[in-house]
């Protein structure tokens, strides 16, 4: 089963990342560009055919490795035949 | 208006800090992990408000910028009122 894990800062942490790319793209001539902010995803692929199996395993990842929890939030999804 | 763009590295592409993340969670004891893929979000707003005109601008961003195209796909997404 393919699973797709997404981190992202929480609000109120600073992503400095962001506002890097949100002033380069200034410089190279877009505007309106409000506001940036970089997360990580992570393409799985677990061996778990159960959905609820897997994902509480996915959690379990995530809270234990992928994300950390004081800054970061993560979302689980689970995709059927993704195909990348 | 949100958008979330997608930039994940193409099939055939090594992905060394996958292969890191799949051995630290083996080691974890998480077992039944295939593989792991990392790859990146940017949750941008933009002041765009016509929906293909923002897909457009998105577009050149992530061409121009936000992906190396050489050895990376993005995939761009337009939210409404995303919460984050």
């Amino acid at each position: 089963m393919k699973a797709v894990v997404t981190v992202t800062l929480k609000s109120g942490v600073l992503d400095p990342q962001g506002k890097a790319i949100q002033s380069a793209l200034g410089s190279l001539g877009f505007d309106g560009v409000g506001s940036i902010r970089q997360g990580k995803i992570f393409e799985i692929d677990i061996a778990e055919t159960d959905p609820a199996r897997a994902a509480s395993e996915l959690k379990d990842m995530a809270e234990k490795l992928l994300a950390n929890m004081v800054i970061e939030n993560y979302r689980v999804e689970l995709v059927q035949g993704m195909d990348e």
